[in-house]
């Protein structure tokens, strides 16, 4: 059975194209591009090639893009070159719904003398930008707001934020991870110091990132050791998975508009949908700036797992709350952040979709899921309650 | 023109059935180990396969092997964990012909507030293991040696180091990223609290490796983000290339008999063909205590680099000193540590040999190098002089 597949915030597939062009450099051009011999410096073209690509999706310069394993490296190496160039600064600041990659480091600086100023957000899951810009203060080493939520989808503000953090002479490091791909992403009208994103999410495979660093910011390598990636990280290049990564980039950004036209349609459908079909149902996140793919539904008085097994039963693949955090039986951070009600951040699903989506899938999910949310809410007693009030 | 590839420390073929485990895992079954349904509970299902295919091949248990990014971050996550869990030690030791990956991080902690402690070898490469023991002390938070030397490819004895080093209650880390797959590997005899692997030296992709963390070891992730690996490192996981590497490490672990016998005899044959035709040759490293796939030898009054695009003509891949310090014209830290006259130094090609070497590749070779040096010395001015004496 073929997957109805409405999990693309957590990974997507490889787009057979990426694979295409990565498959050369396992078996046959293996050489090391560091290597003195030809055989090594031909892969090295093939990367300088990917990293325009990279560059090009996001309106930066080649010199720009720093290859990296993943997105969560990406951020690891923004926050940590950000506290190494002002070493006299303590205070951090983010938003209370970043992805763990920012989150957890930064719980993890505040235990280790930094001041950590986590920002919160509406019920819609709209920043507070006057906190925000209230905390800014002398000892700020750097700001680290995300582009796009992974649950919610809701954007932030990053162009203005980038510009009023900009102006304080602080460095400010966005997680772009959930939007590139799905929205514009171009770096020469949001002026961020840094900025992450993840191969995996734009159809590169698993186990690459990049981070862009604006040209003249301040940095310090995170992976010190050999001198590739013009000295800034240490590491034989992951050569198939950068040539991939740039490839999906350069698909990625001609999907752009595909994205906000047939994706969105499809996300709208399926939301409206299921929403009249299914009674006490609510929409997290504010409706009008969101990501053209993403959709995270409320189901009250049911369990987010138990809707995602039976789902799974007719291979419907969906999240509850983001896969980097799942395992865990508390609502998610991004939900209870928005003051989710309890009775609808347990039965929060999250689908999101991606341009191998057809319409056909969509009414698939449509057909099935209303019924699995009757019957589990026949089965809840919290359901029962309720009925009877 | 197929390359006569002998650049195998630098890195390695990905094998054609690494790559046949690997590939459904890009298009088809993509889905997020982490996820809820089954389509990426069973990724999950192949990492923890994988995960104990790696463990085998260094008699390992399977929660025993980390996956990361590569022999750099390996080494990283090492130290630096090793670092956090005895925060008021100081005191750091290493040798003076590590790889890039330990030698510059270790210089950089000097830099940070550590005393760095580099510990010498001789002639033959062979580690001074006095001066190792005089240096051990009460301040000493980790010792770092190679399990083999990725130039000379001198085998460092580990085992005895280990238990000095243990003895005394410090954590003592091996970066055998050139050791693994080449000579036998067991952490059950090398009482090591942590062993870097990579990869891309045993046939599996770049950009993929591990880290041995014995059980009970005091860990902190060195990539702080989202529950993966057990809560030891965040990012998604690289999964294609993480089922790639157990089987490269399977591979590996049914190759090393005729690493000790076919690839040995091989890299005799050459070393000792190429020494008898060409004078003024020297053999780098103890003969007796090397990888059996490495041979570091010396032509002197040539330079390195241009012996390399000389053979890079006839599509013979080597490498003067490792990939990872080449771009410097300086000779490398590995053959100066060993006092390698600076006239040998630089004419200095490693030859480093794989599975997929053949005899004929060897007798190609042992043809083409000997004319090529010939006609070099007869454009150096030093070679002229030496022959005037």
């Amino acid at each position: 059975m073929n997957p109805v597949y409405v999990d693309n915030n957590a990974t997507t597939r490889v787009a057979p194209e990426v694979l295409e062009e990565m498959l050369p450099y396992f078996s046959e051009l293996y050489g090391n591009p560091s290597s003195m011999h030809s055989f090594g410096g031909n892969v090295a073209r093939k990367i300088k090639e990917a990293r325009e690509r990279v560059a090009e999706m996001i309106g930066a310069t080649p010199g720009e893009i720093l290859f990296t394993s993943c997105g969560t490296e990406s951020d690891s190496t923004a926050i940590r070159a950000a506290l190494i160039s002002n070493p006299d600064k303590k205070h951090i600041i983010t938003s209370r719904v970043e992805h763990p990659a920012i989150k957890n480091l930064f719980e993890n600086l505040a235990k280790n003398g930094y001041r950590a100023t986590f920002v919160p957000v509406d019920s819609k899951g709209v920043l507070d930008l006057d906190y925000l810009y209230r905390h800014l203060d002398d000892d700020t080493a750097v700001v680290s707001v995300m582009w796009a939520n992974n649950e919610s989808g809701v954007i932030f503000p990053v162009e203005e934020i980038a510009q009023a953090v900009n102006a304080k002479g602080i460095v400010f490091h966005t997680d772009a991870v959930q939007a590139v791909g799905k929205v514009p992403v171009n770096m020469k009208k949001v002026k961020a110091d840094m900025l992450s994103l993840s191969g995996h999410k734009i159809h590169a495979p698993k186990g690459i990132g990049a981070l862009y660093i604006r040209k003249g910011t301040k940095f310090s390598p995170f992976l010190i050791g050999g001198h590739q990636e013009s000295g800034r990280r240490g590491g034989t290049e992951n050569v198939a998975s950068i040539i991939g990564l740039g490839k999906a980039s350069e698909m990625a950004l001609s999907h752009l508009t595909e994205m906000k036209t047939r994706i969105k349609k499809m996300r709208d459908k399926l939301e409206t949908s299921l929403v009249k079909a299914v009674p006490n149902t609510m929409i997290n996140g504010d409706k009008d700036h969101r990501l053209p793919n993403t959709s995270s539904i409320g189901f009250e008085f049911v369990e987010g797992e138990a809707i995602l097994l039976m789902m799974d039963e007719f291979g419907i693949c969906a999240s509850s709350g983001s896969a980097c955090t799942s395992g865990s039986l508390e609502p998610s951070h991004v939900l209870r952040a928005m003051g989710v009600p309890f009775t609808a951040a347990h039965g929060s699903i999250r689908f999101s979709l991606s341009t191998y989506n057809t319409e056909k899938e969509i009414d698939f999910i449509i057909e099935k899921v209303p019924p699995i949310i009757k019957r589990l809410r026949e089965l809840s007693p919290f359901w029962k309650n309720t009925k009877c009030e």
